[in-house]
């Protein structure tokens, strides 16, 4: 059983040598002589595999100028045969426990470099070490030059964006059999994360269920609160797909209230107004425009309904092998929107010991607007109608 | 449903206002004017709390002279409300997404911090703008600072650590029940992985079901190989408790072979060497003594048998809140083992093509010798002989 990243082994060889090539181009414009990386989804990106990182040193090796170069830990050798890293021919050194890893690493740089260039993720005892063992040497984030690639998907990765938006949304479709009264926010988040797996993913990887005032905390997971009639619930989920791209999807539901009694209007009017931002960040979508004016088209109509001091996020993130990456859609980012580029249309209101609301689709920038990876209605729901006697 | 850390509750609050000052202490013998932790082990230890990391910036501010302080994205302050941090009376500080985290930073440390220490596990993206915050000022590592604390383990901890280790063994006991010829790495891995739960853990963190050929490699997790009579079985597994302590415990098992065929000569005498050896590295516990004078004594084994190029690891690892941490038992450590350190004593002999042995337990340094966390026992045992014959 592994626990670590499965490989991109639906992602063909010429890819990752494009993508290796591309990756030392962009060392070059950003003033890099070698860019360094360490285990994690950019890892994977690049050369199709990756290892649970401990404290031991696994790193890839990408120079401006000349050939990239893989370091592994001797005892990790073996468990690197057959995957894309070995089959695209990059040389695989090894160090042994007791041996210095950063001297090891020294001899796979070039000999002039002095900017060494880490990945956002690289633990910071591997980054100051690698710079300590190159005298002189100044250190910076390659998580720009990275993005750079990272954030225009290409076809293939847009099907698995949309492979992924398929299963949660086949698992958001089934939240009535699981979101009823009397149950507690945990038993709810089980079943969820049970069919998260059963409907495709990897594993799951966050779910939130946030009822009543716990939805107002949009980080909140689950707790052992038991959900009532008439709750507000927050179910914001997703995961890894074997391809190891993530899905995120969040739908608000309300529990049917007991007896007869209407939802309320501020409930309605909340959600109304939720919907109408959502589906604004999304309108607002298309090559040429930037990513933080998705954040204002979302944000103004949450502003002019008057709950703009409740809106206490950014509108959405990039994602991709991450379940979080660029682009960011949030004021003050004014990278240009692209073809390919993927991320959450995910506006909020949030409303302190009361209750919170969010929708939250996933979006691919298509060539003349937004394309949807998630279906599932947004639409309020009411469920548990049969739980709201217990 | 929550897949952060879990909190550590069952230390009481004392301990946590007590290991920040100590912490404050050991920025000032380092020579940092402040250490900077991030979200993961390091922070759980000294405020009880921790948050999954993603991109948004979470921080542990510990000026060397001064007040600790806390700095959360706004939307997750919510989260932090009643947990040891805040009971702590830390001042917890917020900020926006939009605003820039690291002005916030700035805002926590002392006006004139110029030595900014991180903890091991920083994201090179938070640990550089953090630097770049700061005009002059040096980046450095508080990892030895840190583990300074970690890796002297209270009554407290080392009891968690015997809770950690009693549920493993129950596991390991029960390996006949699962490890039979005719099955997959993959099918044992999944059973091990429930009854890891179900013995006690908080969930599982490996499963190393190394059968055959692929125990030669230290770090294989397991795969669809059908495990095949006579097999030698590496069995390396763990994860943490509620408590946030891991467990990790070593055996290697023989596959009821068919007929009545006695085990080869060749296995019997490297499993040998390999409980020698491991007993060898136990016995050396005791206060005074280096790290790397346990790797030797396991070591002069492995090597007077003569399979000394066979065994490609260190001897062991620290454990605590991590499943490795300091101090890690290899040449050239010379930390002074004293009371209370915790660690794995896993010597192993690897064959390349035919199979691999190891065998560890958990030590804790008592005051006059060796204290075992497991008790399960390391002779050789025959598994599966009712799945032998499939």
């Amino acid at each position: 059983m592994s626990f670590a990243s499965p490989d991109s082994s639906d992602v063909t060889l010429p890819a990752f040598a494009d993508r290796l090539a591309r990756l030392a181009e962009q060392a070059g414009v950003s003033g890099a002589d070698v860019i360094l990386i360490a285990p994690g989804p950019d890892l994977e990106y690049f050369i199709g595999h990756s290892v649970a990182s401990h404290e031991r040193l696994t790193c890839l090796v990408v120079p401006a100028a000349g050939e990239p170069a893989l370091l592994v830990p001797t005892l990790e050798r073996l468990g690197w045969a057959g995957t894309p890293a070995e089959s695209l021919g990059l040389p695989i050194t090894t160090w042994t426990d007791g041996e210095d890893p950063y001297l090891a690493l020294a001899g796979l740089l070039p000999s002039d470099a002095r900017v060494l260039s880490v990945d956002y993720h690289m633990p910071a005892v591997h980054a100051l070490n690698a710079q300590a063992i190159v005298p002189g040497s100044e250190l910076t984030l390659a998580g720009e030059a990275i993005a750079e690639l990272r954030m225009r998907k290409g076809t293939d990765e847009v099907e698995a964006l949309a492979a992924a938006g398929a299963a949660i949304d086949r698992v958001q479709r089934r939240i009535g059999e699981w979101l009823k009264a009397g149950r507690t926010e945990n038993d709810v988040a089980a079943d969820i994360a049970a069919a998260i797996v059963a409907e495709g993913h990897a594993r799951p990887d966050f779910v939130i269920v946030g009822s009543g005032p716990n939805g107002a905390s949009p980080h909140h997971e689950a707790s052992d609160r038991v959900i009532e009639p008439g709750d507000v619930v927050v179910i914001d989920i997703g995961g890894p797909m074997p391809s190891g791209y993530f899905s995120d999807c969040t739908r608000t539901y309300v529990v049917a209230p007991t007896a007869d009694e209407p939802i309320g209007a501020k409930v309605q009017e909340v959600y109304d107004v939720v919907r109408r931002a959502q589906a604004a960040g999304v309108a607002a979508v298309r090559p040429g425009v930037t990513a933080e004016s998705i954040d204002a088209a979302s944000r103004t109509v949450i502003d002019q309904a008057g709950y703009g001091e409740y809106f206490i996020t950014r509108t959405g993130h990039g994602i991709g092998l991450e379940v979080h990456e660029h682009p960011y859609m949030v004021a003050g980012n004014t990278t240009v929107l692209e073809p390919g580029m993927a991320f959450s249309v995910e506006p909020g209101i949030y409303l302190p010991g009361a209750f919170g609301v969010r929708i939250e689709d996933i979006v691919v920038v298509g060539t003349d607007g937004p394309v949807l990876m998630n279906t599932a209605p947004t639409i309020l729901t009411i469920v548990g109608a049969d739980g709201a006697r217990v």
